[in-house]
């Protein structure tokens, strides 16, 4: 009867420290979320599949895990459906018997082998076999029943990321809500990826958005906003990379138009992984002329500080007025936060980045861990025109940025930045030596809990030496004893494990006595 | 192209009060639990099929929610299975036009109207006909083929509560874990239940379970982390009940045999819905005599002060061993929360309790509101023997509660018991009136945020008028000012929206005003 437990690929389980390590991480994001005034909602973790389907490209969509209707639903609309497709699939065998050669003298058709009772087969069947008449039945099959199938057994999905859901939120109740909506959202998403390192099936994500805004403000706000958790989490050398899409909508208009928008961003979303080179190579591919490869290779070797990068592109993209708009916003972020009292944001202007995602449209953002690290981006983000638009609400305009826990993690982990505080549970063991002495214990136990300070008392009464072993393993800092003699003198005995030093104190001032590590 | 968006029924969305109060309630339930020494842990919110079939019953099973597998892996599954399931279909087809009168004249079956493309209908089709090799054909595509293929299309599921899947985490980890291990769980759970009034397919659960422990100090301590965390959430008048498996156990004996005690506790569970004379009539269906029925029906009304009922059951189950431990462990119980300085748990015998789950054992638990609000249980729990055999590591001993985090939300609010002070979220709104205003602004309001106190800017310079109200409208309780006469001065007004109060200071100052409102 009994299963062997195991746990689905690409997902995890967290045990107590990590639980508070990636707590104090939550903590941290949230508590400058709200320093910035943005209010926290919650979305649920199903969405109807119409809501996300077509939200995330084709790649996208085949990584959304969908869930099925559960118990009789399943069986009742499995069979509805596989009714009809099995009829379908019996009027295309029987044309086969009657129309196919090879077929014909098959009395049942499943038992020829070229029938592999997998439709996709059918593509590699010699073109002349298929009559227009065929074409349309297995047409009708593959293309209308099967999703029509799949839609029924399954018409809800987990959601993908915290946008979709964010934009369905806003157009379902954007009569209801104050604008600018400035929101936070702090909640797992899935997709059905392939699991690898670093890589899960399950993650959190962090978003904070404002839509219903098109001021400049905004993207300062998340500028501060990073430099603030950063700061907070002792990423003090943490870079974030600004740039804007306007700029990229300039380089394409130079480079013969606008539909050269997307083949540039996407090339140069590959700069980094495959070279300068192997991106030219690809624009050529791609239909551009050696002009044009010319004047991206010219922008993607832009560098020196961020004045000089300024500069620099605003020779080259001089007659464009979006060009202009973009690099204006920029010198505004620019100026305004490295203005600020506070500690500087490590702002570097960076040509190069792009954000795959089409829905972009001004400035965008990502953050680096600092360089010692080798990881990818730990947050990124950016402004969008119209993501409500999806859901019928037009003209909200909005930004937004999002943090990478798992990786800050990660990052947080390997420079040791996690504070030891956080790992702590119960600072105070009781040892169990006894009914009496329990008795007591557990009243002096209540004492401090009243107090604020967590503590327990070991379950039962064995030998001192495993009430140790337990203090030492969950990381408990002091243990109270309280024996025979304590229990007479109405004292207790308090030991520090890390220093080894003990003393007797009256039970009346256990209460009072300093903890603190 | 645009969804009208929605969300799936029995889903919620929480706005920024919704999710406050939320926090406010697991904030709570969390800090004791951490008082108490437990630990935190969190698992998938996806498990494997075969980790959660079979736990929860067959109405259980019914509503867990399946993954389907993801993107090709679903046409690919659904094509190979189908595979199968067509070939034994059409197996049983050729069958029934050779042997079923009726059908063989038939050249396509699909299109006999006897033919339903459903399965189920051959359950209604006279038995005569069914011949013993039809019959087998038949259960060999019911009963073997829909599964297989049901299991490869979803081999995942979204965890149904969170102690199946906190069993198999200790299973999976017993090497590594300190026993007593003493864990807490703040996560949502998935079931398919009929969406209905303050029952959701989503929702919090909240528990906290020891094991690795026989000790009674466990239900001890449960009972003082209820009344901990009803104290602090202001439900001072909740009530605990309490009662034991053992008592149950006892009581079926005395009705003629353990094997009498799944009816027994099955009717009980009732008692509170249907009545005694309802459950007496179905005792009787149940095929209890009249003598039995008396016994518990005595049972079943014992009253009084908890003092009274001990003794009356005392009486009633005096020649029973198990009856004997199970009240001598409520008693402990009772005496030794009862006697602790703190406020006393409102701790009061149930013997009417049974709680339907079966791995129950020993002391059971069930919260129930404030009379005043009438709604189910808002707590409840038990001691188990034996939760991780189910996956093969057995003798495992625990006991464990949960909290209704949904129900206590509406107890609450129905009370209105929520402090004022969780739904705040930025405390200060500074005024946008121009370029030179907002910069200066801005610089005071980066100051405040350094200092901890959440507070926003207006994202444009639009009339006094618009910024009022959007700070009105998301309840922030201060306005700071700068106009040109302030940026002159080095000043700015302070107002306070509920008072209307309002007074010129110096920026400078500014940093230290008291904002508590």
């Amino acid at each position: 009867m009994a299963t062997k437990p195991t746990i689905p690929q690409g997902t995890r389980d967290f045990g107590p420290d990590v639980v508070r390590k990636r707590q104090y991480i939550f903590n941290t994001i949230r508590s400058v979320f709200e320093l910035y005034g943005f209010q926290p909602i919650e979305t649920p973790s199903m969405e109807n599949i119409e809501t996300l389907t077509g939200k995330y490209g084709d790649e996208g969509d085949k990584l959304i895990f969908r869930i099925l209707e559960s118990g009789d639903s399943f069986s009742k609309n499995f069979f509805e459906n596989l009714g009809s497709y099995l009829k379908a699939r019996y009027d295309m065998i029987d044309y086969y018997k009657h129309h196919v050669p090879g077929f014909e003298n098959t009395e049942n058709p499943f038992n020829n082998p070229l029938w592999e009772f997998n439709p996709e087969v059918l593509e590699f069947i010699s073109e002349e076999l298929l009559t227009e008449e065929f074409k349309r039945k297995y047409n009708n099959i593959k293309k209308e029943n099967l999703p029509a199938l799949k839609h029924n057994i399954s018409g809800k999905a987990l959601r993908y990321d915290l946008t979709i859901p964010f934009a369905r939120y806003v157009a379902m109740n954007h009569g209801q809500l104050t604008f600018p909506f400035k929101r936070y959202q702090i909640q797992p998403v899935w997709r059905a990826d392939r699991p690898q390192r670093g890589r899960y099936r399950e993650f959190y994500q962090c978003d904070a958005d404002v839509v219903g805004s098109n001021a400049l403000l905004n993207e300062v706000e998340f500028v501060n906003i990073y430099n603030d958790v950063f700061q907070k989490l002792g990423l003090t050398n943490y870079t974030l990379k600004i740039n804007s899409r306007k700029i990229l909508t300039a380089l394409a208009e130079l480079c013969g138009g606008a539909d050269k928008m997307l083949d540039i961003t996407i090339a140069i979303d590959k700069l980094d992984k495959i070279g300068l080179e192997k991106v030219t190579e690809e624009l050529v591919q791609r239909g551009l002329s050696n002009d044009q490869i010319d004047i991206i290779a010219n922008y993607l070797q832009i560098s020196g500080s961020n004045d000089e990068k300024l500069a620099a592109v605003q020779s080259l993209l001089s007659n464009s007025e979006i060009g202009k708009a973009g690099i204006a916003e920029i010198s505004h972020v620019l100026e305004t936060t490295t203005n600020s009292k506070r500690q500087t944001p490590n702002l570097i202007i960076d040509f190069t980045l792009a954000r795959g995602l089409n829905y972009y449209t001004g400035i965008i953002f990502e953050a680096a861990a600092p360089p010692e690290v080798k990881i990818g981006s730990i947050g990124g983000g950016g402004r969008y025109d119209d993501l409500t638009g999806l859901f019928g609400v037009p003209n909200i305009p909005g930004a937004g940025i999002s943090f990478g826990v798992d990786r800050i993690y990660d990052v947080l982990e390997e420079l040791a930045l996690f504070p030891q505080t956080i790992e702590q549970g119960a600072k105070v063991l009781f040892f169990n030596l006894g009914v009496e002495e329990s008795t007591k214990a557990y009243t002096l136990l209540q004492e401090l809990r009243s107090k604020g300070i967590a503590a327990e008392i070991y379950h039962e009464a064995v030998k001192m030496d495993k009430q140790f072993k337990y203090a030492e393993k969950k990381g408990i800092p002091y243990v109270v004893i309280i024996g025979t003699r304590e229990l007479e003198n109405d004292t207790c005995v308090v030991k520090n494990l890390a220093t080894g030093e003990q003393q007797t104190i009256d039970s009346e001032t256990l209460k009072d006595f300093d903890f603190a590590r």
